[in-house]
């Protein structure tokens, strides 16, 4: 089958052909791929950035968004059967640990990461899965309009759902960085909550769109958007912050735009917080980490997006197409997502 | 009356005749008091170290920790009469705004806070609160014995309340930080979970005492007291981290012995907070703020106390030996608490 | 002024002159009344119903929804002032039990009911009511647009906002009896949550209402209500099922319609709930008493009807007309809510 | 290997031999049963009582409460090692459906009861079960000590566990009926909370045991329980009453010991509540079903069994005795629990 395989750090990955993935394990399943999302990540790891941490043994096969329909499944799999069109949670599971039997997917002992840790990923005609990955699609749903979903926008799932409880009527919830997953973010917030909505982006095109998607309020962030952040709060702050940014300063921008009793919620990273003990004592503030989700966040989403309420514009591409993908990408002409799509 | 006056910042305060404070408002309530907790923010509040921020107007009477008796009431008050014991909440609050109305009582829009902000406090014979400051006392309760624990022990007490949820059996809770507030804190742990609870100090007659009231391991602070508390987590740190510290990198060690999925309470203050952004994404950590405690917290501390699950041991001294008193705190010479009791 | 006044139970009350009320309390609010709701629960008190519960001394005056603007405030009211428009929680409370301090506004020690207890209520000129009833509103909102919400539409609030937590993506909400309560229920789950919601009622045209509010699917309440929910549900039944009936039946139908580890919300009384504990044991499943709402609840509910998110249809009618009001509510001639207003 | 074999209902079951069971799935465990407890479920099996709900085909292996060291797993299997303590969760569960991805162990969608259900159990010298079923025991422990948790303290533990966030000091917790469940539940009470335990009961000598055990408060159940719960909670009621009885009465006298704003845990199974709807509005009162425990609580409490916090007296019966364990339990002639020990 064809492949996007990345052979070297810094050079572009190569559409090769390479064996078909086989059932390994009783629990294994074979997907079909209907679609895979080009991600930033995608663009980090050829940089070698995740070279140290993740140690992938070059070639490997790119992809950890992945969407497909079941081909074949390992004799103890009884949750999906071949033909079901299925979106992967981005971590296949053990489901013994202590961690998966409470639902902390992320935290599983003994999780893998396809694409991205030393397993191949989604990038090509078959990617070997587990069963504790498959969440089934309606069969009218297409799995490359779904596919950026499993990575970025659950993501941002993850962290609006955990805050949820802390934005009743009345509140504040502010965006910090308007791009893919804020986006997600914006509508995940008006499906579930009446918080009022205020977005902060540099990019007016941006700002522009979240206003579409539901934002209440939007912010420039133009090096005064913390003071405007308090002006629309009555100079309180907002209740919850996400912060997709995190990084060249923004994320000490979000610790000041949080409310006294509120909590700031990391999503993005690279920049380094520095909270005075006495800020975070005395205003009784919080800061509240999160990474990707759950498994019952990605069920929840598709929910969301298979009933309208979550919507992301896609661009596809045939798989043979990847490198035009990952230029694109790059140099930011993409509006929305990029879907390699292997039977295009 | 007597009272402890200050009169001037970096000078000793002093015990002087002021006339008795009288009814003024309708909820407010006059309490001769029964033992007044001298704390170390008393130094502070000498050495002028709140002067900006609480701008209280020279001189006024100290004293945040107080319990009594109820010598008056206004026409407004019906939660206690003449003759009760009481311990007052640090914060008188005004039940109308949208914080009270919740029980945050901390977040009051309007509070006060009698002996450090511009109000004359309780190192008297007596003082000026209001109903919504008083919690009852059994009648049996001698308030010199309970009076420290209207805002050290209060303090420790709404932190380790809020995490008890994060704490079930099998998880471990580490207490950075083991003198008034860190031995209330154990205790408090102790009544109200089953968690393994580690103390860290650099003090080993502390440690001693932490062993005492529960302490199920205790870890000598000597510079690789991080590595110790993995070492009896299995590597993973714990789930709750009680910073009493937060003082000359004592926070960041805090914040590295959370484990992934875990906690950082943030009790002390003074040092700064450094956290590179992908360390709380990629483990999913959490820093949480906490100032002092609620009405209802006092509440249940008093239960405790009064039910013996809760201990402090004091030390007395009339009103006219404040000065004493303030010097063998300065001087470290005081085990537990001390006390001063007007009546005495 | 003007007040409509219970003489005798089983008669039509009386528009009469009375005094204005006067401030009697430092905590004292006189409200000059802008609408006040017509409630069945006034004809259930004109029948005697409530005789004995709340044991009035007649003549008093009724009505127990009220909303206005400030007239004039007592010497601790802090949180309103004269001018203010103002929706009022129908019970005056405390602030100084144990639960008022947590939020629990209806268990308060002391509470009252104006229109219920024995009180005077707020179909008249002005109102006598406390600081801790006063909900500010934006004072563009007509206090006889919002008045009915103080009562209904809180106790609607009241449910759905508990169960909030209960109701994520993919699960199922049912509302069983869709008139006043619920279709404020209605809309506010679909502001609240992206539940399916379902809707039980005898009426078709209440259904159809219901679909326009908000509900995906409707049952006509035939004697296969139950099945039909089932059918809805893949045999589960709801994740939460809100019981605005609750008698006739209905509130065993409510029980057999709530699907395993799911909660039976009651909010209507009357009938008598027969559970064999075996039946709540073996598929875990729980009973939540709802009662009225607390200030918090009115405070959001106050944002989501000032933004457009729950509306309510309203017929007015002057004070002098209140006979009118009650005789066309007790024969269903009104759509939504009978409002009397004394300015009119 | 010997097996405790039910040929006929009615009849006592008899000691045979049978195959050993083998590994049939990637997931299977074979467990060396060092303890099967006896419980009164197992009467009610032989009488009958559970034929048709669980529909075993007979001959089959009783036994539901098992410990044991593992003698072979299956290929899939990474949780435990051969010869790993272990006591096994009662119902081995998919690890697939949505109840299993959230913990919800008992709500399995393809979940068996072995010893209940048709499925052989643990009163034998071998029992197979899968990794999912498998909690690892401290090695020091014998897996007799604790067999008996594995499902009746397993319930009693839940159903605590559940209620702790009700139960903050100054709370009350009644438990009603003192016997094997009850003497647990009293116990975890004591090492998870510090609300006031009151115990009812008919027995004075259970009523003695749950003195020692930690109850504060003991009610002897003669007819006037009700008044005497209300007595010892200034006629409020308790924050939780936990019915472990739950029939003849009990199950209604349960709900009126419960406080307004509180909750009834119903545990126990038999009679029927009748509970008027306005009595659980007016009043804001819960019920709460409890159905065994989760894997998650199973863990829990063995860290509280190893740690000394709960206690099981037991008496230890050879395989061969089964006759004589179940009559001694149909007799009332054991204090505690019955223990099959295959190897003794």
């Amino acid at each position: 089958m064809k492949a996007v395989r990345l052979h070297d750090y810094h050079k572009q990955p190569i559409v090769e052909e390479v064996p078909e993935p086989v059932l390994s394990g009783p629990l294994d399943v074979i997907v079909r791929i209907g679609g895979a999302g080009v991600c930033r990540t995608d663009l980090h790891i050829i940089e070698g950035q995740w070279a140290d941490a993740m140690a992938p043994r070059l070639p490997y096969t790119l992809g950890h968004e992945n969407a497909g329909w079941v081909q074949a499944v390992g004799a103890g799999v009884s949750n999906v059967e071949v033909g079901d069109a299925v979106i992967l949670h981005p971590q296949p599971s053990c489901g013994l640990c202590l961690a998966c039997r409470e639902g902390r997917d992320m935290a599983c002992d003994a999780a893998a990461f396809p694409g991205v840790s030393d397993h191949d990923g989604g990038m090509a005609e078959y990617l070997r899965t587990t069963a504790r990955a498959c969440v089934k699609l309606d069969p009218a749903t297409h799995p490359a309009d779904v596919a950026a979903l499993a990575d970025a926008g659950l993501t941002a799932y993850h962290a609006v759902r955990k805050a949820v409880p802390l934005l009743p009527p009345g509140s504040t919830a502010v965006v910090q960085g308007a791009g893919g997953l804020g986006h997600i973010g914006i509508q995940v917030l008006a499906a579930l909550t009446a918080t009022k909505i205020v977005v902060v982006d540099r990019d007016p095109a941006a700002l522009a769109l979240a206003a579409r998607l539901g934002a209440d309020t939007t912010v420039r962030a133009d090096g005064n958007q913390v003071s405007a952040v308090l002006d629309v709060t009555s100079g309180r702050g907002a209740e919850v912050v996400f912060d997709f940014v995190a990084e060249q300063g923004a994320e000490n921008d979000a610790w000041d735009m949080t409310a006294a009793g509120g909590s700031l919620f990391v999503v993005g990273y690279g920049g380094e917080l520095r909270i005075p003990t006495v800020a975070a004592v005395a205003a009784e503030k919080n800061v509240v980490g999160n990474m990707v989700g759950t498994y019952r966040d990605l069920v929840e989403l598709m929910v969301l997006a298979e009933s309208g309420k979550v919507n992301l514009h896609t661009r596809r591409y045939p798989l043979d197409a990847a490198a035009e993908a990952f230029d694109d990408l790059a140099l930011n002409r993409i509006r929305g997502r990029a879907i390699l799509v292997p039977q295009a």
